[in-house]
C-alpha cells in the first residue's frame, strides 16, 4: 500500500514572529496521524507572495494532499487566496452561494458588513466552495496539479469544523489508508513512572503490532494503544482484550477512554446514580464549576456553586463556623469540610465539593507555602477531604486543583455504590 | 540597512506525529523579533535523511542564519548531525572537550554511560563545538555557504540555554541589526473589519517604516504596531504619536497594549477606582469568576460569586423574584439586572454582574434560539443590561459571553467615572 503524504502550510507573520502560537498544525497532525496519513512536513511562511509562492511548490513536490491554514482574513495583507488561484492559473470570481453564507453570517448576529466582507465570498474559480459554518472565511478544495488541497482560515475552531466536517471524511474516498486502530485509556491520580512501574510486565508482553504510548499530561496520563493490521474489528477486539487484562491492576486510576475528558466521564458517573453537585470553590475560583459546566446537559447534575473569595463570605453564605476559621484559618480540612458541607446543603445537592488554599504568587506563610490546597467531599454517608501540595504557579496550581477535586468526587462516587 | 533573515528547523518524527507540540520554534521566534532579526520560515521535518537534507538546501537558499533544533539524541534515529557533516562534505571526528563534557555530566549524576554516550562527543570536523551544559547533545556552530547555522538539542530548556548563552549575544557581533519596535493596541467590541474601516484613512496615512497588522482573536481584535529605523527611543515616540492621533476614534474599544489581557485590564482599572465586583454566573458557569482569579492579586477586587444554575437557586441565593422568572424567563433582561443587583447586594460590593443564556446544545426555542444570552452590570448608579446573539456552540458561547461580561464592566466603570 502506497503511503499517503501530506503537508501543513500554516501562513501568516503573526506565527513567525511568534505572537501567536500555532496550535493548528498540531492539531491536523494528530488528527491525520489516526488515520494513517503520514504528515511529512510542516511549513509556517509570512504573509509575502514569494514565500507562499515557494511553499507551495515545495509541498506540491512531496505531499498527495496539502491543508494550508490562514491568510483568509477581509484585510489587504491576507494573501492566501489571490496566491492560490495565481499559482493555479485562475481567476476570483464570485461565488453566489458563498456570498449568501457571508451575508447571512452576518444577518444572524444582527451585525452590518463591510465591503470586504462581501469579497470574502469570490473564490478563485478553479476551487470547491466548502461553506464555513462558524466564520466569514470559506474553506477551498482543490484538485489540481496532481494533489488534494484545502484552505482554510487560521481562527482554530473555524479550521476543526471544516476539518471534521469535510476534510476528514473525505480521506477515504480519496486514498487508500492503512488500517489502524487505537484505544486511549485515560488515567488520574498516578503518576507516569508509576504507571509504567504497575505496567511493566504486561507492556513488554505486548504483541509486536501493537505499540503503547504514553502520553502526560496536567495531571493525567493517556496510555494510547496502536494496532497495526489488516483487518479493524480483530485489532479492536485484541485491544479490548489487553485492556481487560490490566484493568484489575489499573482499574481505580481509569475514568474514561479516547476522547472521554474527566468531567465528561464525572457527569456520566453523576447521570447513571441519579445524584447532583454543588461547588463551594475558594482558591479555585470558579474553574471547576466551568469545567463541569462545560459539558454539555450539566444542568441535570450541577445544582450551582459558591465562589467565597472573602473569608466572610464563607460564613455568611456558606455557613462556615467563624470559630472554625479563626482557630483553623480558611486553609484546613475543618474549613473545607464546612464549606462542603454547606453548600450541599444550600443548593440541596447530593455531594458537596469544596477547594480552599494559596494559589499565590502572594499569601503564602511558613506553615502553609505557596501551593497549599485543601480539597473537600460531602455527601449523605460520606466525608473525605484531602491536602494537596502543589507549586509556585497560580495557573497551574488552579488547574491542579480542578482535577484533584473532580478526581475526588468520582472516587466517593464509586465508594458510596459500594 | 540589509534585513537578517533567519530559518527555523525542527527535526523529529514526534513532531509530525503531533505527539510533541513544538513550543522551541514559538520561543526563537519571539527572540530573534525582540532584536530585529526576520524570521522568514519555519520547517518541520522527520527523522528522514532526505527530507533533512532538502530543509537544509532551501533554508541556505533564503537564510543569513539557519537554527536547527533536535535530532541530536544518541539513537540512531537521530540523524541531524550526520547529515550537517555530510551536507557540508566533513568529516565526524572526536573532539576531546566534548568528550570530556558528556563523561562529566554522566559522573556528575552518578549515573553510567553507554558508548553510545560518548559518541555524542563526536562531532563534525567543521563545526565550532559549543558546550551544552545542561544535557549531553553539544551545540554544533557552522559558518558554511554563506550562513551561520546552529544545531541544538529539542529539549526546550537545553535549546533556551545555547541561545541565550551562544546565539542571541553573538548576533550582533555578525550583523548590523535593525532597530525594530513594536506595540500592539489591544480592542474588545468590535470586529475586525468594522476597526478596519473606522481606521482606514488613518491606515493609509501610516508612513511606510511602520506596518499595521490586525490579530484577531475570540471577541478581540488586536492591532500591532512595528516601526522599523534606527533610533528605537525616535520609533517608540513616533508610534505613541500615532496611537494619540488614532485614540480619539478607536479609544472606546481600547483595553490595554501588548501583553495586558482583558481580565488583567479590569482588574487594574477596579484597583485604580477602589472598587470591587461579584457574579452571579448562570450560562457562563464560573467561567468568568474564573478569568478574574486567574490574577495575581485578584482577591483585592473580586467578593466573590454565585453559580445558580438551577433557577430556584437564582430566587433562593440570589432573591430574583419568582414572578420575574415566571413572567419574563431566566433569560431575559428582568432577570439578569435582578441577578447582578442580588449578587451586588449578597457579595457587598461595587459592581454586581450577570449572565443567564441558553448556551446549548439543548435548551433553545424559536424566541430563545440556542446563543440567547442576556448580560447585566448593576452598581449604585448604573444599571446595564445588554442582549447577545451567539453562536451554536457551548463553548464558544461561554467564552464569548465572558468577553461581553468584562466588557460590560469595563464600560460601567468608565461611565461611573464621568
Amino acid at each position: 500500500m502506497q503511503l499517503v503524504k501530506a503537508e501543513i502550510i500554516a501562513i501568516g507573520d503573526e506565527l513567525l514572529y511568534g505572537q501567536i502560537v500555532d496550535t493548528n498544525s498540531h492539531w491536523i497532525s494528530q488528527e491525520l496521524d489516526l488515520m494513517g496519513v503520514k504528515v511529512v512536513r510542516k511549513t509556517t511562511v509570512g504573509d509575502n507572495r514569494t514565500d507562499i509562492l515557494s511553499a507551495f511548490g515545495e509541498a506540491e513536490k512531496r505531499a498527495d494532499i496539502v491543508l494550508i491554514t490562514g491568510g483568509l482574513g477581509p484585510t489587504q495583507d491576507d494573501l492566501t487566496k489571490p496566491l492560490l488561484a495565481e499559482y493555479f492559473g485562475c481567476d476570483i470570481v464570485e461565488v453566489p452561494a458563498a456570498v449568501e453564507a457571508v451575508t447571512s453570517f452576518f444577518k444572524k448576529r444582527g451585525r452590518e458588513m463591510t465591503p470586504l466582507n462581501i469579497l470574502q465570498g469570490h473564490l478563485p474559480s478553479c476551487c470547491t466552495y466548502v461553506p464555513n459554518e462558524v466564520g466569514t472565511a470559506p474553506g477551498m478544495w482543490f484538485e489540481q496539479n496532481g494533489a488534494f488541497w484545502m484552505s482554510m482560515p487560521g481562527v482554530p475552531h473555524e479550521m476543526k469544523k471544516l476539518m471534521k466536517d469535510f476534510v476528514l471524511p473525505k480521506l477515504p474516498s480519496l486514498f487508500t489508508l492503512p488500517i489502524i486502530f487505537h484505544k486511549v485509556i485515560k488515567t488520574v491520580g498516578i503518576g507516569e513512572s508509576w504507571l509504567a512501574d504497575l505496567i511493566k510486565d504486561w507492556e513488554n508482553s505486548l504483541p509486536e503490532h501493537i505499540r503503547l504510548a504514553y502520553l502526560p499530561s496536567l495531571g493525567h496520563v493517556k496510555l494510547r494503544l496502536t494496532g497495526f493490521g489488516d483487518d479493524k474489528s480483530k485489532l479492536e477486539r485484541e485491544i479490548d482484550h489487553l485492556i481487560d487484562v490490566i484493568l484489575p491492576t489499573i482499574g481505580k486510576y481509569v475514568y474514561g477512554y479516547n476522547e472521554e475528558s474527566l468531567e465528561t466521564a464525572i457527569g456520566k458517573l453523576l447521570k447513571q446514580n441519579g445524584k447532583t453537585v454543588a461547588l463551594a470553590e475558594s482558591c479555585s475560583g470558579g474553574y471547576i464549576s466551568h469545567l463541569i459546566t462545560s459539558i454539555p446537559g450539566s444542568s441535570h447534575y450541577f445544582q450551582g456553586g459558591v465562589i467565597p473569595y472573602q473569608n466572610q463570605f464563607k460564613e455568611k453564605v456558606l455557613g462556615v463556623k467563624s470559630e472554625t476559621l479563626r482557630k483553623h484559618g480558611a486553609v484546613s480540612e475543618e474549613t473545607v469540610l464546612e464549606m462542603a458541607k454547606g453548600v450541599r446543603t444550600l443548593f440541596n445537592s447530593d455531594f458537596g465539593l469544596s477547594s480552599s488554599g494559596i494559589a499565590g504568587p502572594e499569601g503564602g506563610s511558613e506553615e502553609k507555602p505557596v501551593g497549599t490546597v485543601w480539597i473537600s467531599c460531602a455527601g449523605e454517608s460520606i466525608n473525605e477531604s484531602k491536602k494537596l501540595q502543589l507549586t509556585q504557579d497560580r495557573i497551574l496550581n488552579i488547574q491542579l486543583t480542578g482535577v484533584a477535586v473532580l478526581n475526588l468526587l468520582r472516587i466517593c462516587i464509586n465508594q458510596n455504590n459500594k
